[in-house]
């Protein structure tokens, strides 16, 4: 019920807070068989974690994880996993003036009316830190997945700020500390540059894509495969927004057009984001988000204190002055923990997914 | 796991087809002791039903639910409360023609790839008849928020199709069969006089929120409540798109007037559209949503059959030519179910939600 | 968590009371393209319906089953089966007299404290009329079982009251209205005729037995196939004590024959009752229940009511003088339906359960 | 669904094998403002450790607890409660021998099919080692029962093998190595002698107790806490029954005498264990398990290999004669895990429990 179990056949449950001496998950319900070592894990959390550009936090987390339980001999064993990622850096003298205020845009004042106390050591449990444990789980399933089925994850950029970012190919988001498609990412440099030095933040749009993905998985009413990856996207912190498929732009398509027309060949366009009725069509899993610019700022805010009285806040401290960035690798994993829970939902209901990799002129029940 | 149980605390579990001989839900988890007769629940059901103008599809359903089990003598007895709506205007042969193929925007595919088998009558389960069942329990959790809490839901239309809708007042929402805002709707039904005449359909926008909601609802992690809200409100049959406070928007402000600003009098503005961390300020909840157009239009589209042939579809029958008019009053009680879960759960985790209720200024834990 | 839904993967959740205008259930799990009519779940409720003999309650419920939802064309469609059973021969008046007092050994007094008010008409929700849709639910199970993994389930008496009864043939059960594996039952009359006559009821021992169960079902930690049916056969009114394999007996066993000895032939002994850590050895599953006696008698009883004030009961109307008796079928259809969930939860994480069923000269993984 | 997770709304998450780096558990679920140190766990995790006297295991782990997350200044904050144990007495060469072949009465064989691999260091994931973290987990769900309710919680041994122990008092209890309610454990010290020159082991049988237990908790149906109880108590490694109140002993019972009177001064006896309808009467919960005979013991048993060969099996290591002797401290954890949980559950469905432990003459709903 405290909301601290991800999934639902494939369950990833998260513990720790930013500054203390650890974070980190268990999986539950990881099939045996697969696999699975520190070095599976590591390259994900390596594109999320700080440190690694000038346009993030420059705390320095090595976010090293160690494979606790689950694993012998190189297999997992189809018990829990457990992956731990030790807090290196926190540095919690940053944080003892905001001790007895709330920062705007921040879940302090929520955190103290709904507990009574929190733990305000870089934000505690409500830090994005805690996504990190999120990333390496998602590994474990993209292997998963990517080994029995062949699906695939990718995400990039697709606006920071008021800069929209065109897309050109896969290839470069990996060359640039921005997730962005493109070659040319000077002009995204230079509205950073100027956004860290006025001391303010921006947000961002992200796309995240699943490839190779199998028809027939999701559920009919509930839990479509759409609502669970709403789900999982607006759980993300400062996400506001998620799309799938065409998005906020069916509003203005006319049924004509936005209903995909089938021919033998395939689905004529991606309308539906590669889901019908919640199902998967087999087409690629479209998503986009929004979110929102970080909202500890250089720049003093209007707050109150604990006893109600205002007051004026200054986040020191190290930040990432557009916490979209980072958020891409968190995005695909979380996409991806969405789909290795539905093809587990599937094989209970309906045996296997053979069936459901195979193309369409082939499937007759 | 099938996804027809909807809620963690407050269950809804939703069953039945748009023509078989009955749908319905179990609602559990209703605390004992609330007044509860038919008559609070087929209101809502009215708003939602079928044939009451001329924008909607003419299906004649009367919807009148019957508690079958969980009050006696007029008051909730804490145990799980059926409620039954008969289907009585099934023309299933309306649907014949389509037995074989696949209409372009609906479930038929999906289904068919993941079952094996479909009830093709109406659209069987994926037919959005099955929102009926979660608007009488969404006024079940409406009814308890507004007696206990003082919590009220309202939702209107803001765009429909290329037509965008001002806000004037929520008084004229139900004096007009669009949920519109506005005291003027002649615009509409010109836009959509035309559009039934061309047998095609279009999208909508919505809006919905929860007015007088306790603080400090919600989880931090994964079930933080905008998340739930998301699954919630993707999960209704079309929506595409969830947006929470400035939404999309978040995209290119600034985090100096992103974040909302804490006064002693209470936020100044209201970007993060009632949640912080997932867990709500005691603001209004602020959710829109995008439904897309209505996939049976009367125009003819390219598809296949279920040998994989090159087939055309015309979709006759009876349909809303846009289905986002009546996923308002759907809207509101997803919205219902959500805030109602969160306070029993909240109940659990802090014993009660009086401290909740307090303003601002009365509150030291 | 109100505890109205039993299973992970193959969910039933009940609803009704002993005296409202109907009770049913809907299951959420099953596989998609099972045959399924009223006729396959008849024969079970006929089994457990009261009235059948005079050694069980004279209510007269015809007990007959109709399917709302979940079968299109005599075939389950993988979405939920909803099964209502009216409720013809309701006496509320018999109630009358014990509305303000709670009879000894009743959940009267508890349901009055845990919730303010009660439906005292018939034991409401408390009432053993609530297993008749379990055994509807069971009965699907079963057939899918059956057809599937020739998976069968049988169950017997072995004690009523203070007679023991021995074990002579399956085959003897349906033959008498005890459920008794002998083929002379006199005995048992002339106990039963006694007891009647004196106003008093008795407990009752069952054993009921899966047959042909596959291997390797079942989870390692909390939920070990021996944790899930102690959990169903403890959730069944008036069990007292849950047994599996040799059960209390293990306590003067020593280890060199309590732990079965493995030969190319299979295991030696079944002590076990076909669970080691909690997962299935192939062997047949092996359980036990202790059922108390019927609370309702005819003999006055000390109680208190409402208001804490001494009083008389005794509780007339139409009872069981031993529950055990019709416990038989539902002890089975409890079973039943733990073996379905732990078959789908194995296909989710191990793809299939084909290696299962496979001899062990056969398996090498 | 992989059952590692225990409880509904006061989650456990067990991780870790007998012979890996570590072992331990998430809690989520557990209220804020718990005062809670390392302090409050271990003295439970001390009485079940191993290494105690000589009549259980000699492997020396000092099952030191760490509190990773979840506790800030010394207060629980509401979110997750990692808690870690090292295990540092593993020798996985004294298990060198059994790889290949499976162990009478242990999980080898029914893991090896199930997954078909095992990681067989120690039992892996099947060792009773798994239950140290329940420990640590029920310790803290004790602390808070008995701050907010009063509620605590004993336990002891009634018989070990063919020895039955009377009960003196629960002082006893902590003054031998058996939890035997005695003064004089002579008897069970030589018995025990004898037993572990055999090389053999034997069985046991415990009760367990709740005191000053709320009235009102559990659910009428499938959660009745009976049901609970029972599952909890079935996950046990080794136990093979499970009663409430009279148990078994109800089959030669009464309805005359197994109904408890009620009187203006409390109940007649407790023949339901303190259940009645699966919520709690206020009485005691009373409880009895069997445990079968310890399954590694020093005398040759036949056995297989993984091809289906016959072998011999002696099972060397360090091994407890009778595990009995150290689970009473885990049934003691379980049953306070159980209690903990429906607390909460009933504060979510009725606000609070304040009314629940109200004597009976204050109570009028």
């Amino acid at each position: 019920m405290s909301g601290n179990t991800f999934g639902t056949l494939f369950n990833v449950t998260n513990f720790g807070e930013s500054h203390g001496p650890a974070i980190g998950c268990v999986i539950d319900g990881c099939p045996p068989g697969l696999p699975l070592s520190e070095a599976d894990i590591q390259p994900d959390l390596d594109r999320r974690r700080p440190g690694t550009s000038k346009f993030v936090t420059q705390r320095n987390e090595p976010d090293a994880v160690q494979i606790v339980s689950g694993v012998y001999q190189g297999l997992t064993t189809g018990t829990p996993i457990c992956l731990l990622i030790q807090n290196t850096d926190q540095r919690s003298k940053d944080y003892g003036d905001i001790l007895q205020t709330f920062r705007p845009g921040h879940a302090d004042y929520t955190y103290w009316r709904k507990y009574g106390l929190r733990d305000p050591r870089g934000g505690g449990r409500s830090s994005a830190r805690l996504t990190a444990p999120m990333v390496a789980a998602g590994a474990v399933a993209k292997k998963w997945l990517k080994e029995k089925l062949g699906t695939t994850f990718v995400g990039c950029m697709t606006q920071i700020g008021d800069v929209p970012i065109g897309f050109e190919s896969w290839d470069h988001v990996p060359n640039n500390p921005f997730f962005a498609p493109v070659a040319d990412v000077s002009a995204l440099e230079d509205y950073m540059n100027a956004l860290r030095k006025s001391g303010d933040s921006c947000g961002a749009r992200l796309r995240v894509v699943a490839q190779g993905v199998p028809v027939g998985l999701g559920q009919p009413l509930f839990d479509k495969m759409d609502a669970d990856i709403a789900y999982a996207m607006m759980g993300i912190n400062a996400v506001k927004g998620v799309e799938i498929g065409a998005g906020f732009g069916c509003v203005t398509q006319k049924g004509s057009t936005a209903g995909d027309a089938l021919t033998p060949e395939g689905f004529v366009g991606n309308n539906a984001g590669g889901l019908l009725g919640g199902i998967t069509t087999g087409q690629d899993l479209e998503v986009s988000i929004a979110v929102k610019p970080t909202s500890s700022i250089l720049i003093a805010r209007e707050s109150i204190d604990s006893n109600g009285q205002p007051t004026e806040v200054i986040t020191k401290g190290r930040h990432d002055p557009c916490v979209g960035i980072r958020a891409t690798p968190i995005a695909e994993a979380m996409l991806a923990l969405v789909v290795m829970d539905h093809v587990l939902q599937h094989r209970a209901q309906c045996g296997d997914v053979a069936h459901a990799v195979a193309p369409i002129a082939a499937v007759k029940p």
